[in-house]
């Protein structure tokens, strides 16, 4: 390659636009967010646009000359605006909600207006130290024994990734970091456990790591859809009998499709009597365990050698943001601290310091502690309390009136804050029928608009879920969901 | 796990702080944000704090009742701001900048406040075809052939992994992502190749995906720390011929360490000849593309399988931002596709309607699209053009006055925008001692605080580095920097 010189600058405008842009438009934008969030109730959840709607409107080539931010935030509301699904609407039952709460998005605009890469501490003191005290003060909050390392990432999908990377690598005497996997007489087929239940993160992890798909291996789960520990204990036994390689199971607190809690205790005593790595998996589960009273949901995972909490699932934080504990730091920093010539400090070394670019794959790594730290001030450790309980009670109420109501039956039990149900008139009684007709009920409640309701299937069934945990969901509202679906079922015909 | 009944709601306050306390504090933070662009140059870059001094300055836990966000805030300027290094400083020449430019900063307060998921397109159309919409005017910008099917990921790391993923799966009938790697007899061991400059993400990718760090073989460089690509053909034959299977080439547009190019054309005959994937890092050197006199280092990319650009880098886009380009859409995601029940949407399948969530391991995606489109617009494709060659002219001009005077060495070509070099006065010709002497000039500038850079190694010399990538950063600021850089050598005198 060979490049040419260059000219000197000519006259063009270079450098940032002028901070009094961000001024005059900041305080537009900040107006702009306060009008949204008091506004989300009048929005439909979800938009009632086509594929391809966005696409169509904007142009198929970048400008060559700058636009004018009035223009550009203009397009934002003309363009963008009316392909959102509104994630933070009280109406917002879907998957799970991230709450852009208050102090979340003023955390999320000074960390944009900083820009710092925390990934050696030198190259942010701050942000490095912030990290490690926002994550020990929610580690408190959840009633986890200290020492217990942590570290934020961008998703739990990565939390878990590292997690199993970190257990792969602590199998005795195989240097797999060094080694690799394959082409090896030396080691066996790796093998990893979790549920029929556990997160599709879990098994994506095993694709990446080299694990496959055949190395997790499901258990089954019990009459409340948790992870059956007799069938754990029988199938490593009959894993290493035919020569399987049992590295970690995966147990976790809180499901994403029924919110149910595997047996941390009996599935503990499992992972250390076969010596494997134990992971719990409660990014959205764990935050039960602020509330004092629903503590339990952790019951055992002092134990565990890894734990992934998410705070942008279930604690208000804007997303991304999710915390990856361990009691064996080392063993995560040896999965991957990979040290280059270039990113050597004069503090490496030094035990107070810590890079946290050596626990991880990411470099590059956003302030996100700046966030969780205000978040968890301005709502303080009661008030954030205070809010999950009453999501809880909030679903569990709902899931008394589905009990109770003809025509209607719970799929799962509601401990925390999941409903699965379905609509079951007694005139139908085939299940692909009723299928049939809760998907319609799904989207019929979708397709009116004041919420945004998913699927899961439960054994097998098609089941209507409802997730309770946007820090804007009221008692009223899941009520106002309930007396809607009601409705709907009730005009929804079934397949004839 | 048993879980109690809950009493009813007390009157605890409930719900999300007032919109109205986010306009009265997000106008202050704003304010606080524009004061900080106007006056970042009077600040020290680096800060002036030991390890542990924010954690021992902050409660050891959380406060149980809520806090002011005033108080929040001013605890920020008091405790956060004297430990976060400038990056949006034009002093900072360390690394690589990431800028946070005006409209970046815009785009980050509305991505926050919506806090959508675009991890299915149903979840935010407009994040998905938004996202599309983006990469695609990058794609033109840098003068890539379409289609090139492209996605967001937060760091060059990830979008490393997940091309090396994919890469890994491509290998004919070895089904890894089902199969995994260990304990089979039918696959050897895996192995891809990069130059000895190429960066430890590269490396990290390896460990994770289960080929180990042995599986990543190094290609000596040539005299401009290019990969040699006659090196390459030569080490995929001798490993072949011992028994390794070859799968994937990385090659580098913009090293780290130097800004070198790999030999792109060449490398891409040789993937091809050897039916080998070959990714392109271009994290950092593949936004001069976008400046036509420059295009050219990116010669050969419209060959290679995947490219990884980071508009966090040289784009002026806040952290975090990474685009992965594929020209093979369906390899990319036949690594990472997995759709679990729950996700299922009834637009799967419509070739119309791309869920981003299947290219990657990462089901939580922030909405990243929103910055890069309002940046793209806000500069331009000519006034980001304009920027990039700025910075490429002037460090060049910092490479011819340090080739111009005598007691200083370039010590690689400077064609993009990094400058390696060091004192060299003619009284030393240790090795050892160079390497202090240049060590002790590059802490005594930062102690100084007008600047930070930072060091590399170029063939075992330690070296000082000057990146010349933030938005911010003008002539004077380089020329200013050249100057104290003289005077401190001039004024630290070799060890004895």
């Amino acid at each position: 390659m060979a490049l040419p010189d260059l000219p000197p600058r000519s006259d063009t405008q270079l450098g940032d636009l002028d901070p009094e842009e961000l001024r005059r438009h900041g305080h537009a934008a900040v107006d702009w967010i306060a009008d949204y969030l008091a506004g989300i109730e009048s929005r439909r959840v979800l938009p009632e646009v086509a594929p391809g709607a966005l696409i169509a409107q904007v142009p198929s080539s970048p400008p060559s000359q700058p636009e004018a931010l009035e223009r550009i935030l203009a397009d934002v509301d003309a363009l963008v605006m009316p392909g959102i699904t509104h994630w933070q609407s009280p109406g917002f039952f879907a998957y799970f909600a991230s709450t852009a709460s208050v102090p979340g998005i003023l955390g999320e605009m000074l960390t944009a207006a900083l820009s710092v890469n925390a990934m050696l501490w030198r190259t942010s003191p701050a942000a490095t130290e912030l990290e490690q005290v926002a994550v020990d003060w929610l580690r408190q909050m959840l009633g986890l024994p200290a020492p217990l390392f942590g570290v934020i990432n961008d998703t739990a999908s990565s939390s878990t990734l590292y997690a199993l990377a970190a257990a792969r690598e602590s199998i005795p005497g195989a240097h797999i970091r060094r080694d690799g996997l394959s082409g090896r007489a030396d080691l066996a087929r790796l093998r990893y456990y979790a549920s029929e239940e556990a997160h599709s993160s879990v098994e994506k992890a095993g694709i990446v790591l080299g694990t496959g798909t055949q190395g997790l291996r499901r258990i089954a789960v019990d009459d409340a859809l948790r992870m059956d520990s007799e069938a754990l204990a029988e199938a490593i036994r009959e894993d290493r009998a035919n020569g399987w390689l049992p590295f970690a199971v995966v147990a976790t607190a809180g499901t994403t499709s029924t919110a149910s809690v595997d047996p941390v205790p009996a599935i503990a005593a499992i992972s250390e009597r076969e010596g494997l790595w134990l992971h719990v998996d409660a990014a959205y589960g764990g935050a039960a365990a602020t509330v004092p009273e629903l503590r339990a949901v952790l019951d055992g995972c002092e134990r565990a050698d890894s734990l992934v909490v998410n705070p942008h699932k279930w604690l208000f934080t804007p997303m991304d943001c999710s915390v990856l504990y361990t009691r064996r730091q080392a063993g995560l920093r040896n999965a991957f601290s990979l040290v280059p010539d270039y990113l050597t400090t004069a503090t490496d070394g030094e035990p107070s310091v810590t890079n946290l670019m050596d626990y991880g794959t990411s470099l590059g790594r956003r302030f996100r502690a700046l966030k969780l730290w205000m978040v968890l001030r301005a709502f303080g450790t009661e008030g954030i309390a205070a809010r999950i309980r009453e999501h809880v009670r909030v679903a569990r109420q709902l899931a008394s009136s589905v009990e109770a109501t003809p025509g209607w039956e719970l799929l799962a039990p509601a401990s925390l804050s999941v409903v699965c149900m379905r609509a079951h008139p007694s005139s139908v009684d085939d299940e692909a029928a009723l299928d049939d007709l809760n998907a319609r009920i799904i989207d019929a409640v979708n397709a009116r608009g004041r919420f945004f309701i998913s699927h899961t299937k439960v054994r097998g069934r098609y089941a209507i879920r409802v997730a309770v945990n946007g820090v804007r969901t009221e008692e009223r509202h899941v009520r106002a969901l309930w007396e809607e679906m009601r409705g709907v079922a009730d005009s929804t015909a079934p397949a004839p």
